[in-house]
């Protein structure tokens, strides 16, 4: 009995076109990240359970797909003891692997794992899928690509300067233009220090990011709601204000934050930052966002977010600096910075606005008809040529109907198909049809060659 | 507590330079996969296992990676039923899904499910990662590449000659000599029609296969033991004794089986794809072996097996014509021929061999050493310009002691490493060290962008 074929809720498969276009995103991704002499690293879908857990939280740990461990996965259990432990318990039990939640944890395995062979400082990159098992919905998958680039155990700036120079060379290629949002943790850890509450910056961004909507005083009522004193709420006001360009909001927020010397720190960092992209040049719009707060359980400096301008999606890059990945295996004070772009999300952007190249739409250069077994065999003859020239070329297998062999170079977005008859046979030549303008003309071999090259 | 990080056993992590080695082997058969017209796609890891049960027989069943349902996996079931069920029947009630086995029944299931947009014939590649629960030993992982390349709903034996080419083209390009042998099902089914035994394919295959090895009396006492009656094995003895070229074999072949059409039609398969490969051409040595009898279960026409001439290592490719692979998933009388790439064995060839080609040992063209703040900011101007000529460069991130910074260099394997010191600002120079040669010498900043282009 014949199954009806589906795949898994929040997966997908890739057609050839948008592989192609997937692949466009992918290799451009790469050559920027092998330009600035980031090396790739691989590690296995699945990894232990025991690495994995814990290191998401609590709703993480849920969301990791966990493998039934093989052959008599029971063994050991008691069928009473089972239904008394609750699927949550017993699920350590029965699964010793999981499947690899993002990029991060499993590249803090690696390095510690190999740290003997790893010449530090380590710019690495890895692109690879990752799975949760996240409720799917528009843009969300269950299955999904990041493409990472970190470089670890080095504290100096210049790696937050490459890494924006990276971002924007990526979206330069791919024609998105995007604005990067920067902040500072330390500069968040200023300000609540400022405020007097040192344990609210999450508080605090999560209002102040509303600002530009819901304007001055609806944000500083949410502030008073989420616990903070009147005093607190005065003392964030000057903070809200500070305007004008990045270098002068940075001055503002030097003065501010003086008796702060995290705070100063945050702004230094940031000065240097913004001071040496300015002078390589950037073409993407930098900007500074105090309320930026993405990834406060583990950034500690720098924080980095990308933004289509074109194209309403939320964040398609972000990135910072952390201080400890690699303690909770053992190696602790490494210092790390990096940015992940998110590969499913920039495809959305690129779709929308429909930025791919033309290579991107046509598989072959060339299709060659096929009009019974000795015509095709002068056909493989001349696209073995081709080959070696280095033009891609197929021939249809089969002598069907000419409509049917055109129906199938236009699936394909062939620019060319050319055709070999008797006539053809006889005389040594080539009729080639421009898909395009439909022209049509006779020309040898090596004319083929050399019209397909360019 | 830290916790001491290891991986799944069976599976591998990948360094740089493996990763560079890997990618040189992908991108070689990519590149020869879209040379022919072959269009890639990608299926998810994860499949129904409705999709993949049955599918690989009852061994392969349990070899499947199966993916414990999300949340209350224990839902609907009773602790005592749980213990008295076992883990067999169990595990369709814990888990709904498995990771692919191979890429041929994703392959199979892709083409049913996306059929109204397909237009057939399809030539795709696909190129990723399996999983099987097999017990790890030295070559055999629990995560490994395949990269496959199948034309489906074509008979034309085009489609096996351009295969063989492309697996010679693969092959050639990696400097990997290899033998290539061919058999034909339908020469297997002449056979054992011929001498009486039609059901007997498999018992027949595996005695002759030693016939190099034991000689031809072990061979027969095999055949007898396997249940031949001694008519059958005298009348397999011509069979086995056929010699000489592809071509003189061939024609012995038709002759012997003259009186079974299916052997008949077996043998002139083999010689139109021997004639036409002929005379286009193949760089590797094309044999005819009956003996050669992979993929019985599925294969209905031409079988080819690939061995390294230079490593023991069993089959480093393999592939073959089917005619219902769709028709598990309601799509029947489709035929089809693909061959698999098998990548990691191939790797572990082109370790053994050390046919790497340079470029996979080193990344950035250049590392500039960094000096301090200033020279850093005057280095960081100059690579700029550098990646904007499309070269690979990178700075060492601190101005660390230079020892450590050359030994950086050494490990990336870095042919050039640029230093801007404090003379070389006051003289917008660059010294450059050849990291092979140990010669060192100043230039413009323009000398040295022409100096790396080469």
């Amino acid at each position: 009995m014949a199954q009806k074929p589906s795949i898994p809720k929040g997966t997908r498969d890739f057609t050839p076109l948008e592989m192609a276009r997937r692949n466009y995103i992918f290799d451009t991704i790469r050559n920027v990240f092998n330009l600035f002499g980031y090396r790739p690293i691989e590690t296995p879908a699945m990894e232990n359970l025991s690495t994995l857990m814990g290191k998401y939280g609590e709703e993480g740990d849920k969301l990791l797909f966990k493998i039934l461990n093989s052959g008599d996965w029971l063994r050991g259990l008691e069928g009473l003891d089972i239904m008394q432990e609750g699927p949550a318990k017993l699920t350590s039990k029965v699964a010793e692997k999981g499947l690899r939640y993002d990029l991060t944890v499993p590249f803090a395995r690696f390095v510690v794992q190999h740290r003997a062979e790893i010449q530090f400082p380590f710019k690495r990159y890895q692109i690879q899928p990752v799975w949760r098992a996240d409720r799917p919905q528009k843009g969300r998958y269950r299955e999904f690509y990041q493409c990472d680039a970190d470089v670890i155990a080095s504290d100096s700036l210049l790696n937050e300067v490459e890494l924006l120079q990276m971002i924007d060379e990526v979206f330069a290629r791919l024609g998105v233009n995007v604005a990067i949002k920067l902040n500072n943790r330390k500069i968040l850890a200023g300000i609540a220090e400022l405020i007097g509450e040192p344990n609210k910056i999450v508080d605090i961004t999560v209002a102040i990011d509303k600002l530009d909507k819901i304007g001055m005083d609806a944000v500083n009522a949410e502030l008073a709601e989420r616990g903070l004193s009147q005093q607190a709420i005065a003392a964030l006001a000057p903070i809200l204000a500070i305007s004008g360009t990045v270098d002068r909001r940075l001055a503002q927020l030097a003065e501010l934050l003086k008796t702060s010397e995290t705070g100063l720190l945050g702004v230094k960092e940031l000065e240097f930052v913004c001071a040496q992209t300015a002078k390589l040049g950037l073409r993407a719009e930098l900007d500074l966002d105090v309320s930026l707060a993405r990834g406060l359980n583990y950034y500690t400096g720098c924080i980095i977010e990308v933004k289509a301008k074109d194209v309403q999606i939320g964040s398609i890059t972000g990135g910072g600096r952390y201080d400890n990945l690699t303690g909770v295996f053992g190696m602790p004070g490494v210092s790390g910075v990096g940015i992940s772009f998110g590969a499913d999300r920039i495809y959305d952007v690129l779709n929308a606005l429909d930025l791919y190249p033309d290579s991107t739409r046509c598989s072959t250069t060339v299709m060659f008809a096929n009009l019974g077994e000795n015509e095709a065999a002068a056909s493989l003859s001349i696209i073995k040529q081709l080959r070696n020239a280095g033009i891609a070329a197929e021939i249809y297998p089969d002598p069907a109907k000419m409509k049917k062999q055109m129906t199938y170079a236009d699936s394909q977005s062939v620019p060319f198909v050319a055709i070999i008859g008797e006539s053809e046979m006889e005389q040594g030549t080539v009729t080639l049809k421009d898909m395009n303008s439909g022209e049509q003309k006779s020309v040898t071999p090596a004319e083929l060659v050399s019209i397909l090259k360019n």
